[in-house]
């Protein structure tokens, strides 16, 4: 990662740079507001799960290019020496209004919103963007795994596979936030107090002779806490292995946790490996499998009758391996209090500040939203998703705790209706455009129009 | 990301500080030997390009609990204090052998080996593959597009679509091993020393009232280095706009570099965006094209007969869309002198320290590769891929320069055989292993069947 030299200011495009002297050489710095909202759905998603806002406080209330940053901008030869002096005293002086974390929403509905002079805010559109769509996608798969598992235990397995170390740790989080157990990932747990869980590899195993032998120094190691890995050589001889081994656990006054299958058919395996455990009377040794597991893969093998307590998720939720990247933007939609915007060819933009109202039913559930133009002289008519969590610089609101994150999820998701939950081809959750801004846009767009032809 | 306070060494499993405790007390603590390889190809891949060496070899040399590692591991109350005490005096006192990153390799052939006492080895396990998985996933993604593009320039844009900011990072520097021109990614070029590309974006565009006076006013900015973008509200109407702002840069002396074509039909809009700047004269203005470039589109489209000049490749390249993950594995292959391997369905290791031979056509081509056992005592029959990176934790080699390893790269590419960079279905290279080898796999699966009959 970046040595300490390096600020997180400088994680920007160049074009951000290059685009931010064009404005101040051009005078044109006035105030500008960008919205960030996803334009589509990935394959099989009904919804989204915000996530991400943290980052992007800190790195605004941080903003500061070092010079470090600056001589290698200057390196460069793009910019004036006037503009370098510029920059060094940049700092982040505008608003943010947000959905918090843990929020459910749908397409075109900006999830945040920033506002201040518009070098500052264009300068932070690749961090923000890199922060919420990351986050977003992997609190989002995380909590299509949570649905698909029925109540099973999750744990997130996927450090070594995630991009990076910095995508595994937002992956532990964003997963915790989505109702997770916890993680095997240790600076995670560190780093956002995120249980941790783990059991053994199979170079534990095969580093003693003897399978038998492995176990009991991993039990000796820890009598209470142990989960054994059982397919090394043959699952349903490792499982009887460890039935072994857990009952002299017994004599000794201590119980084997878990065992852990991690190949073959897991459908067919954890029922035989269930009824060894039964038979040898270690009912509450509990099964865990890991091995692929996605909510397809949970879903399927949970239908199916699978005797499997706990799942590891690991790889293909690691990196959302369906939908790795969404369509999500961060784009200009008032300059100087004009509302702008594009009209490229699919990628159309909703003009103006925005807010977006949720409207539920008679038992609490949601029924539609609808994206408003944002009025602050008006009481909304519904409840306002984007709140305040930032002005002049300054988080308006302390950080939440992140078991306050994962309640406000499992609040929201226990209010989208299972249509929209659906694993595979969900409903389309009702978003609708108010007359307000329908005609705001209308307007915007025919003077872009007129001002072509 | 990780504060000063935590080290890299925490960036572990679980499971590998409690096997290691493990270890630890049972007296467990020879010397071991992992292997690093890919079981299979990903969708459409037929080869490999190594990445990630250098982040391996850094964090080895490194590695030393820090006392904010240390508490917090005493928190999670699994360990013993006399561990605690073994762990804060742990360094990496082992050797690697390695590829050199920009060399293509094949699936079962290792690609890193990591030798020490088998707590150390097993360690590192999380970190290794995380980076060696990610970056190998880049960098192999990148040469499949710089294989499609011919020729044509390809610069980098997806930092704000990676996963994390880390993971732009070495995406950009995986792409400039793999032959891209360079990044739009300012951190990553400063970090590494890659050349950085930009344009501009819609936001500036929208931001003036005049999409003719937005170019004025980039092109007073940047009056030789102007890409006008071209499509915010009309892509032929932008383009005609851009060639009379780039016929007054001329008159001042100046010359517009390119414009830039982000959404709608790019192959019939760039044959007529290039004819509207011939007409004008400005013959020479460069086509450059972004949104939605992976292989497959950069191949259909120059196959079609765009007339494109360079490609900005985001967010599908930059999370290897199509293949964001792999089933690559860190597996004990030796201890204490002993050969080991696992046999879980379908997840069989080769046991053994190994080394990968490979062996030319008269022409200087690929044929074909041998994995052997390491024998130190014989000189390789072919060329022998794995090379000695650290001894006793230290580098026995200065860190490579990026042009040096770019150059690897190219150089290896050039004697790949078009059957395996194909970017559909490509031809399965020739992958043996040697007698000696085969002979060694079957002995060690026969003494483990022997031990568990």
């Amino acid at each position: 990662m970046a040595g300490n030299s390096i600020s997180n200011a400088i994680f920007t495009d160049l074009y951000e740079l290059t685009m931010t002297q064009a404005y101040w050489q051009s005078g044109t710095t006035a105030n500008a507001r960008f919205s960030l909202f996803f334009r589509t759905y990935p394959p099989d998603r009904g919804y989204f799960v915000a996530a991400g806002l943290e980052d992007v406080l800190s790195y605004l209330e941080d903003f500061c290019f070092s010079e470090d940053d600056l001589a290698y901008i200057r390196s460069t030869a793009l910019f004036q020496d006037a503009f370098l002096d510029f920059l060094r005293d940049l700092r982040f002086t505008g608003g943010v209004r947000a959905m918090p974390e843990g929020t459910i929403f749908f397409t075109d509905e900006p999830v945040l919103e920033v506002e201040g002079p518009v070098m500052e805010a264009q300068l932070a559109e690749t961090f923000i963007i890199n922060q919420v769509n990351l986050q977003t996608i992997l609190a989002t798969k995380a909590s299509r795994v949570l649905h698909a598992a029925r109540g099973k235990t999750l744990v997130e397995f996927a450090a070594r596979r995630a991009h990076g170390v910095e995508a595994a740790n937002k992956l532990a989080r964003a997963a915790y936030i989505a109702g997770f157990a916890g993680t095997s990932n240790v600076m995670a747990g560190g780093l956002y107090g995120i249980p941790t869980f783990g059991t053994m590899a199979h170079s534990f195993i095969t580093a003693f002779e003897d399978e038998a032998e492995s176990f009991r120094a991993y039990a000796r190691s820890f009598p209470d806490t142990s989960t054994f890995l059982v397919d090394t050589y043959d699952t349903l001889a490792g499982t009887r292995i460890a039935a072994e081994v857990g009952l002299e656990m017994r004599e000794q006054g201590h119980e084997l946790r878990a065992i852990r299958l991690d190949s073959g058919d897991m459908l067919d395996l954890s029922i035989k490996a269930r009824a060894i455990l039964d038979d040898a009377d270690l009912g509450k040794v509990l099964v865990f499998a890991s091995g692929g597991m996605d909510e397809f893969e949970v879903d399927r093998l949970l239908t199916a009758g699978a005797a499997i307590d706990g799942f590891g998720v690991g790889t293909k939720a690691g990196v959302s391996a369906d939908a790795p990247w969404t369509d999500c933007a961060y784009k200009l939609v008032e300059y100087d209090g004009r509302p702008t915007l594009k009209l490229s060819t699919d990628k159309q933009t909703l003009a103006g500040p925005k807010q977006v109202l949720r409207y539920r039913d008679s038992q609490g559930y949601f029924d539609h939203d609808v994206i408003d133009c944002a009025d602050e002289s008006a009481p909304p008519a519904g409840e306002a998703l984007l709140q305040p969590v930032m002005e002049k610089g300054v988080r308006t609101l302390d950080p939440p705790a992140l078991a306050d994150l994962r309640k406000t999820f499992a609040g929201e998701f226990a209010l989208l209706p299972s249509e929209y939950k659906s694993i595979k081809s969900p409903g389309r959750f009702d978003v609708q455009i108010s007359d307000r801004l329908s005609k705001l846009q209308a307007d915007v767009t025919a003077g872009v129009r007129r001002r072509m032809a």
